[in-house]
């Protein structure tokens, strides 16, 4: 028997050979029954000593694997259950895992069809939240290592009190002051991210089955988190001025949402900014039908021009609304430390539902983020990226009335990262984007965006933020070729077959 | 009207007017129908432009606050929802919020009653995971160091795939093959500690009311996180060779749970290492009753004698064990990585759970552990640790011989960084906490780790490696004192009134 044995490997001898054997029993390589060598002449054959090969069969007996004949040697054990194969060409997986696959959500037919793109040697990306090449690296780096002189092993032992860090509790109720919101650190909880925070109140307040009202479109993971929850979404209009409030109460009495999730602010994807009268129209809504409000106020800091609107959170009468913001986008998407703000036996669940689902958000980035907070560096990042944001808005929107089509339609947003470009009659995001791949531009198709994702086939969503203007310019530039071949493929047959597509 | 400003704030006058004046209205100081001065008037007083206060008019007016009538002036708005006070003393809750509060799970009040402690001014705690003290923490910030001078932005980027940081998963599957467990990149998921892992299995496999089988006792936020989540939790019986699989079988046929979670090496609390015979049965039997396995393999690589068992995930014929195993325990309980081996249909499920849970585990922390494990470190940190805490461990139960009354119960462990303690007949670790809190030492009281808190009131849990030779030698001492004056106040009584407590 030829095992293959390592000198220079730390796993001792004996242990590569129980390992082999397991390996060679577990797989069926070595069939039930099967004598295997005595020890000595395994000992002989491998250049060992014969105690190595006695501790591995004792240990194989040990476990079942292997069993001693009286006089006669040592045998595999044949096992108990039968082992199915299970590898990627013909698994057989056990019961529970065959009911998994049959069950599986009918959503992910309704995502992006795949299609085969010729790859862009540089592609230019309106995806993602920031551009990389803004990140305050260097100086959240050097906060890093401040807290760790300062705090040394602290730093990286539990967080200590469940709801996150106290003194960044404390910071954020400072930074959510300077936008009007009052919050006090004990109504703070400390997440992984915004959408750790989405996920807590859909997990302390929903069941399998209910409904939750969001704005159709709005942010894509917010709706897959909703999918995979198993809940019932029903979205509600948006226009220039946000959510359409008014059209909200036939819904409210038809369909009984157990939760409203609304992102007044540079709305993901719209970039439409809800208006005062809405805002409280909405929470007397709220209050008139017993509903939780979750407010998504994922970039409310980043606004390039109008007034400030109060957040829903500041006109709520107590308790009604769920607040939740984040660092990410704002700083870098990695930090994954976002927070929420409640009030009422709410908050309880919501502090337990966090400890249970990963006790706390790394306390080594809650520190450093404290510190880059407290010594004024956020705030000073945030006005650079709001001036940097603000050009490369204007590029954008400038790029797109010189080299789009008339009819593409855009609404300029006042804040925020997204353009949200509705393109002209007939003409379909997910037909356009293997073409705009070739070009080489990436956007995101609006498709992802709703509750009904056919209902976003005319539109795209472009993240102005992430690349500086030069690049802006050709990346709108790339898409309106790529939209001329589509227009030029799609107009072409349809002449032939039906004056219209739609 | 008297408006505190602040000229050195960054926010600009008429905001900070707004913002007074919002708050006054919200919280009532302003009543509804109030006329506010007029605009030149305010102007004076506040020695601010008229246009400043009337910016500040207009936009409180566009918020629904303030109305201007015809030639009279600016008035406070009567507000929609009639405003219910909501603060601490005499909060009125939205009724959804009253729901929570009347549903509040009835575990809590099985937790540990609140009782009156004397603080001690230097007390030894045997809590928490590891020793502060031995954190390798300039070691890893030099590993943060290093990725953030390789990687740049990409370090604080996220992930970029769902299922975690590519070579941290590959680097993963190296260090699980040391230790004989074969596991490939593509079924590893990355976790924000192995508590996540634990929650995603939980919301991917079970629904509320399900019932899971649990060693009694077990892992106390795993408790807590079934009850979170309405589970019914039964528990198995646990011996010095692991739970009890033998009497498994009743179980499975009468209560039908939909998952066995189980920590097979040097269980939580009890120090206890499943046989290897019992872990095959218990694999087959899990095949039989077609139940997914939850393997918690939270500190498998700290033992200090004995041969290693096989886990339970190297004898699954496929698909039918999930294990679990952590980072935080070894090195640094605030760096929160995990993860999880599954294969099948539900590691598809896991992972878009974990994706809408919290999208990624910070990119930085991933990227510094594979670059702290890749060179080394970690394997030379492992076998420092357990060189320190088995002398940790042998001091423990030498004090313990040395201390505590020879009734007291101790299995030594072979590994991890538990001693389970059992107190004298009739002594409750409960009535102890005081006593020991008072004398200057801290432990877990048993009931923590029992599906039936009552069922663990005669057991201590101590953690023998967060303290050194010295202290653990002071701390045990500092527990007999406790002991024995428990045992006077318990025994005077008794003999007056009962012969025995139970």
């Amino acid at each position: 028997m030829r095992i293959p044995l390592d000198r220079q490997n730390a796993l001792p001898l004996y242990q590569q050979i129980e390992r082999y054997l397991r390996e060679q029993i577990l797989s069926g390589q070595l069939a039930p029954e099967t004598r295997l060598p005595a020890s000595r002449q395994l000992a002989q054959e491998l250049g060992v000593s014969r105690i190595t090969v006695n501790n591995a069969y004792a240990q194989l007996e040990s476990e079942g694997l292997l069993y001693s004949r009286e006089g006669s040697g040592v045998y595999v054990l044949p096992r108990t259950p039968a082992p199915p194969v299970a590898d990627a060409a013909g698994a057989i997986w056990p019961l529970w895992q065959q009911a998994i696959e049959r069950d599986d959500p009918p959503y992910e037919s309704r995502a992006t069809p795949p299609r085969r793109i010729v790859a862009h040697p540089k592609p230019i990306a309106f995806t993602g939240v920031g551009d990389r090449r803004e990140f305050p690296i260097k100086e959240f780096v050097r906060s890093i290592q401040d807290v760790v002189r300062r705090d040394g092993a602290a730093a990286l032992a539990y967080g200590g009190l469940d709801q996150g860090y106290t003194p960044l509790r404390t910071t954020l109720t400072h930074v959510l002051g300077s936008q009007g919101i009052q919050a006090h650190p004990d109504h703070v909880l400390i997440t992984s991210g915004s959408q750790q925070a989405l996920a807590l109140v859909c997990q302390v307040l929903l069941k399998p089955g209910d409904v939750v009202l969001v704005e159709s479109p709005t942010y894509n993971l917010a709706l897959e988190l909703f999918r995979v929850l198993d809940l019932q979404i029903v979205g509600a209009p948006v226009d220039e001025q946000g959510m359409c409030v008014e059209r909200l109460e036939p819904l409210l009495q038809r369909r009984h949402p157990r939760l409203i999730y609304t992102i007044p602010n540079f709305q993901n994807p719209t970039g439409s900014c809800l208006s005062g009268g809405r805002r409280r129209q909405l929470v007397a809504l709220a209050d008139r039908y017993n509903i939780p409000v979750l407010e998504d106020d994922f970039v409310g800091d980043l606004r390039y021009e109008g007034r400030v609107q109060p957040a829903l959170k500041t006109l709520d009468p107590g308790g009604r609304v769920i607040y939740t913001g984040t660092f990410s986008k704002m700083l870098m998407p990695g930090l994954r430390v976002g927070f929420l703000v409640a009030e009422g036996p709410v908050f309880k669940r919501l502090v337990d539902m966090k400890r249970v689902s990963d006790l706390t958000t790394p306390t080594l980035m809650q520190r450093a983020l404290e510190a880059y907070v407290n010594v004024g560096r956020y705030q000073a990042h945030v006005r650079r990226s709001g001036r940097l944001y603000r050009q490369r808005r204007d590029a954008m929107l400038a790029a797109i009335r010189r080299h789009l089509p008339a009819e593409t339609e855009v609404i300029p947003p006042h804040g925020g990262l997204f353009i949200w470009l509705r393109l002209p009659e007939g003409l379909s995001c997910l037909d356009l984007l293997p073409l705009a791949a070739e070009a080489g531009v990436e956007y995101a198709p609006g498709t992802r965006f709703f509750p009904i994702p056919a209902d976003g086939e005319s539109y795209l969503r472009l993240n102005f933020a992430t690349q500086p203007p030069a690049e802006i310019e050709e990346g709108i530039r790339r898409l309106a070729s790529a939209l001329h071949r589509l227009n030029r493929s799609v107009v072409a047959p349809a002449q032939k077959q039906h004056p219209s597509r739609r």
